[in-house]
């Protein structure tokens, strides 16, 4: 039978880029999430017909197709769980036009989006969404996961940015949807429907980015509190003011303590919580939005307020920040990442409520996070080889959805539901709303073809599962 | 048969807040557009669970059901164009909560949008959505076609600011989407693929918006110009120093005349082209840009440049853009208001191609417009008891939507496509494109009970249809 298939597939796409060796279907079986599945083969298509092409062929043989980027995903989205054709992404990368009159960008969907960033800046132009794997990640991966890192709360998420695509539909149709314009309502928006929709509603073969003019000065800060209530109160006080911050980035203690292990930087380690803040736009507003942010910190009994003179303070500010992600690796082989999201004024009692859990179940739980957004990453420190430790970890997750929810948040904010929170959609969403979201699937794909097992618990899973 | 579900529906609704005489039906029987159709009843509900049981014993006795807020819709979208029920939400107002510490508005979808913008100026916060309708406009209206004024350029358009909503499904269904919290990624974005769908996909029965801080100054000005080419240069020049107004305004020689013939303000009626332009932020930075503004405005060979130095100059610079409404209403009885939008690199050539179609088809046409998002609005004034003029417009319209397709634009930038634009969906999007949209409404609404007729052209119709 996937002989039958391969055979075809043969006849879309030359030999040097379709693969049926072990070796390689093995490095296309995971993610950065759980669990391995080897798919059948790996194709890498380069245009729009191909793409089209292939899914076609899936549909008419039945074969579930597995679109990936550059397989950055922390809920599973890429993962071929019922094998078949893995879809790599990653080599579609011809095409990454600035228009500058327009202020778009005209990407293919394998581009970094380090690259876009980089691009748009020779014009004088700006795409804020910035994930922390930027320089790793590609657009299309971004796009249909939604991620958008530290700067959700001023300039929006990718989908805001999103205008316009060239997409492959489950049938294998090239449609194209949105434009050129910011302004469009001409129709459903299928545009921002398949902006975060886990690769399950079609595969994104073009996309047009919505720019905006680069920023003339940023300023930022660090500040440390004694508990993380205080730094809550000072992330409340500053957007009082009418200070829109850049970024919020939030650290609790023993985040502070991972860094400070993995590096010392000069974090005081007895600190509660630290607040990254970074403010940006006109240099005049600059300097008065940063002097108003500083005493606002100060009156909220901050421990200790250090705003960057120079750009290389500026540097060692975020360093402490991006050190955050190899410290925590550093602390054991498996790392479990979460990205639960409460409005922004239950942050303090997420923060308790994260207490309880990692105490509760005896876990290295550490928490940092886009606090200006309330989305908070939570993450376990484990060893999947520890298989009892392993279920304490599952438990804990669990209730960190739970704990979500209850404040009035959502499941994720930027990783998407993939494998791993697919039994919680409906705590969310309840069985009408996850229902409306199965039909729209169903109708679009009716063979089930766009990457099957996500999104939707399967077999009665309930909760999650990692090992 | 009437009788039988009018008779249920007294069941769900008392009395009082349903209608079925003549007077009353009439006056439901049209919109700000073109076409009158008579409902069978009107009903007023003021809760979900009504709003849920109207619309399963419309699905019972398969009748359809007619959401309608204020009616200021331009393009027929609450039109019952195949009677039925007539759903007025506007009483539908009860809730209007602003949370300030999460920087939230939860609303009723009869509530009123300008008083949004009231409850939210309160405690210091901003709710950027502000189409010209916004005093007489509900906030349900604005959400299910997306309109959203001058400022989507700077702050983006409705859709960007809607996080969560209450709907009761096409099927009776009462749902939540989304949440209260920016970044959510669970699950399909129903949110937005529901805000901009003209009431065929669900009926908001509640909204979370999100605000931001309120601007602390703004700075108008207003610019006139030889010709509308050089005013499209000045706009973009304005962007590339790296300047985002919040609002870009942008009027012809025609419409500037229709203004100074109504009331005259002392605009320039040689003028080819008159911008206003807002900036906005930070008092430092507003002095700042409206200085680089001004200077890019006169190097791009303005024959004006005039800054508001006191509130009252700023005040009579948006009189005159607040004019153009009733001075095109003044020039004959009937208004043919257009949204055609171009890439913004694209308005002189659709000025150009706008000016073809006047002379060509001898029609007092008038364009203004929010510059900066390519959004225009050419407004042909005529006189529907003409029926050989009105035969012009319709063709004019039609030319109007190729050019601004044609020029990589959309048919519609904020009216929505109701019954007027229907038949162009396809040049627009394709056959398989228009074919993904009414696979959506088609399995939502197996009955086609919400709002049918719109969107989708109905019995072969292929061009604009006014008479």
């Amino acid at each position: 039978m996937a002989e039958a298939y391969v055979e075809a597939l043969r006849g879309i796409v030359p030999d040097e880029r379709l693969r049926v060796d072990l070796a390689e279907r093995y490095s296309y079986s995971f993610d950065a999430s759980f669990g391995e599945y080897l798919p059948d083969v790996v194709v890498r298509p380069d245009s729009d017909e191909e793409v089209s092409e292939i899914v076609k062929l899936a549909n008419e043989y039945n074969v579930p197709v597995y679109p990936r980027g550059s397989a950055t995903s922390l809920s599973g989205g890429p993962l071929p769980v019922h094998g078949g054709i893995v879809l790599d992404m990653s080599q579609f990368k011809h095409k990454l036009e600035i228009d500058k009159e327009n202020m778009i960008a005209i990407v293919s969907p394998g581009v970094l989006t380090s690259d876009i960033h980089e691009a748009a800046a020779e014009y004088g132009l700006f795409y804020p969404p910035d994930p922390s794997s930027a320089h790793v990640s590609t657009i299309g991966g971004n796009i249909l996961e939604n991620s958008s890192g530290p700067k959700g709360l001023k300039y929006g998420t990718t989908k805001e940015y999103v205008i316009g695509m060239n997409v492959v539909t489950p049938t294998g149709e090239r449609v194209r949807t949105g434009g050129r314009t910011v302004k469009n309502v001409t129709g459903f928006d299928l545009t921002r429907l398949i902006v975060g929709s886990e690769g399950m509603l079609g595969i994104v073969t073009e996309v047009t980015l919505r720019l905006i003019p680069e920023v003339k000065a940023r300023k930022t800060m660090l500040a440390t509190f004694e508990t993380s209530v205080d730094c809550g109160r000072a992330i409340t006080n500053v957007l009082s003011k009418g200070i829109l911050p850049a970024a919020m980035e939030f650290m609790d203690n023993a985040c502070i303590r991972a860094v400070e292990h993995f590096k010392p930087v000069g974090l005081p380690v007895d600190a509660g919580a630290l607040l990254i803040l970074e403010v940006d736009g006109h240099p005049y507003s600059v300097d008065d939005e940063m002097k108003e942010a500083s005493e606002v910190c100060e009156s909220a009994g901050a421990m200790t307020v250090e705003v960057a003179e120079t750009e290389e303070q500026r540097a060692n500010i975020w360093k402490s920040r991006k050190m955050v992600s190899p410290a925590v690796t550093e602390m054991g082989p498996t790392k479990i990442s979460e990205d639960a999201t409460v409005p922004r004024g239950k942050i303090p009692d997420m923060m308790e409520r994260l207490a309880e859990i990692r105490e509760k179940y005896n876990l290295n739980l550490v928490v940092f996070g886009h606090a200006g957004d309330g989305n908070l990453h939570p993450n376990i420190i484990t060893d999947k080889r520890n298989t009892e430790e392993m279920k304490r970890a599952e438990d804990a997750v669990s209730e960190i959805f739970e704990a979500a929810v209850e404040l009035g948040g959502t499941l994720s904010g930027e990783h998407g539901i993939g494998t791993l929170k697919a039994p919680y959609m409906v705590m969310e969403y309840g069985e009408a709303g996850v229902e409306l979201m199965k039909t729209i699937k169903a109708a679009w794909d009716p063979n089930n073809i766009l990457n099957p097992g996500k999104m939707f618990a399967e077999n009665g899973q309930t909760k999650v599962e990692l090992t």
